[in-house]
């Protein structure tokens, strides 16, 4: 079935997370553009979850998708983190701590998603990935979406 | 760009509650029962997080996704359920209570994800839709997965 | 296997909690009194996760485990039972608004657990029953454990 | 102690929730509008969470804190609500669920807490009352802040 | 007072954590396998909650109560780890990151606890121990259940 | 405006962390002896929650605000020092494993803030501080406050 882009920015975060940066065909990328969305993708993989922080702040920074040096900016993006984390992780924050890893592919997405200029700009995590022993086979799927206003 | 459903059961149920029952198309569903997974998708919304559960499972029961009167299945998409609720809720597993309220479109899919038949069936709940207040456009996306061996 | 209480006030409330107040007998009840702790046992069931607190801080008072008038004794006791109501609930301490109900077994021992006479007395909330749908036999065990300072 | 307000907004919103509207005097507010804050105050209890926020949202929109039908305005106090409940209700976002009930004075703060002009706007909640049973006395006190960029 | 296993597998198990390895009788053991429980004990304490999981996992494994290759086993079991641990923390499964260490007697059962062989074998594990700061003498009891369908 | 303190040792405890150790007036700590609290202040600073509650914990002890060797003292100061660390943490109590550190004024104040004697002697944890990324200026404040009888 065939997926485009639109307006909404949390479904277009997901679908970039679900086909991940090498699977991402260039049309779809060609159409979230002219959406009027920045955005970028990557993989990170860890036991430890403040790998799994910095790796999404680092992609967001270093591909423009939010400013280096504008706080306000790390702050929106660290909340839309850890509220994607939440459906990643499902109760506890932690994944070491509780024997378990994660393999993640992300997405960062940022627009209008909203009709109204006044609106503004939103930001939106999207993950998706394994989660389980750190044991090659011992997981399951994973997914969280975070969205802030930015 | 095309999607297609693999043996990836959590991606799966993405999809399918990502497109929405009235919009998926044919192709698609045909090509997941090739898969040799059941299912089923809905839409439910409420600002009372125990109707949302009701609703889900009840789908299950009536598209024979889950067992009507064996407790096990009802046990394993119980906790897949909560698991998603867990994306969508990003923190406390509240909707009214917290002045806020969901729209959600659902699937549920069971199926064997894993290679080796020892592993047996899985069941996925996955949820796509919007939480805000109780306000027309004050609200935006949220998105959960719950993943559970059944 | 025989058991007798000791000084483990939690280990004590535990089993108290376990045997459920119609089938204790009347010798543990009375090494329990020598061992110098004060108790109450009783029932509650619900979907309203208030009404289990109500149930259990009633039964405290009616039988003189704490005082009825001093805020410090249900301070400690009110604390004690929302940490036993943790292990029940394990996660998130709701039942009816995610669409389960609970039938318990409690009990509420106070007593001094400690060599030391510093250390003063200790209040213990135990709780053990089933958990699940508000459908008969649908539910499985549930068991917690809260300990307090008093 | 003479206290001040100064640059930093959740001190300022603190100080404003524990003078309550009642006793603060002229000169804290004539300084708090030197600074370029905008903010307002007010007193709310009850045992149902939804309608504490309900009342924090509402004074915040009738003193024009925040827009009335933007919603990234409402989205940033909405968070900052919830936020500060976290300190208030410390482990559950829960209030008559638990058999307790809240009265409390609150104080919405708005305006550039940093030096740089990038940095924009940013809104503090701040909480200060009661907690306990729904019974005279039966209660200690209670803090929260919340605090984020609009 | 005599204790005997019964088809109540949490309670079965909540009574072996009691006991411990140590003073668990034969006669006990024997008739909770005459009731068709296979189970094991044992006793780990640590700092860090993954190496509690890991102990847990371990026994169960070496002891033949899940299998050691097969994932759906595995899951099954964390999951009843995970929830029993919730008991044991209340709140946040965290120990050393918040300064406080266990020392627990567990137990892992594995049977059938229902009339109907339609519910298939479920597994608890209990927990029962002390927890508090790193020093000895400072810490209580702690219990926790945690049950799965597997 | 004029802050003293009163018989209400939240209110007193944020005071004097609002104040900080190097700012307090005397007259202010001398009006708090008077009220007939005992109390100690303190900065700490790190991305490990457990060094916090230990410098807290052992400011308490060093100042005389708890005994050193009697457990129920410190039982009573932990429970507080982590409700208060909710109120900074809003969530997950976790500061270093989601890549967040915290600076911190905190007060610990003990006493008898009830009219009736039978209400005995409670004690206060108050945080202040910042919360952020562990880069200069990427931070905001945040507070929290935790009370239990001693
Ligand atoms: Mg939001
Ligand atoms: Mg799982
Ligand atoms: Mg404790
Ligand atoms: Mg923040
Ligand atoms: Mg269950
Ligand atoms: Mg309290």
């Amino acid at each position: 079935m065939d997926v485009k882009p639109d307006h909404r920015i949390g479904k277009n975060a997901m679908h970039l997370a679900l086909f991940g940066p090498d699977e991402v065909n260039q049309e779809y990328i060609k159409d979230l553009r002219i959406q009027g969305f920045v955005f970028c993708q990557g993989k990170t993989g860890s036991m430890e979850t403040n790998k799994i922080v910095a790796a999404i702040e680092t992609a967001a920074k270093r591909n423009g998708v939010i400013e280096n040096d504008v706080y306000r900016e790390t702050h929106a993006l660290y909340h839309a983190i850890m509220e994607a984390l939440h459906g990643v992780t499902r109760g506890q924050v932690l994944l070491g701590t509780v024997l378990r890893s994660v393999g993640l592919s992300f997405s960062v997405v940022r627009g209008k998603p909203y009709q109204s200029d006044a609106e503004g700009e939103w930001i939106a995590v999207a993950l998706y990935g394994t989660i389980g022993a750190p044991v090659k086979g011992a997981e399951h799927e994973a997914i969280g979406l975070g969205i802030n206003h930015i």
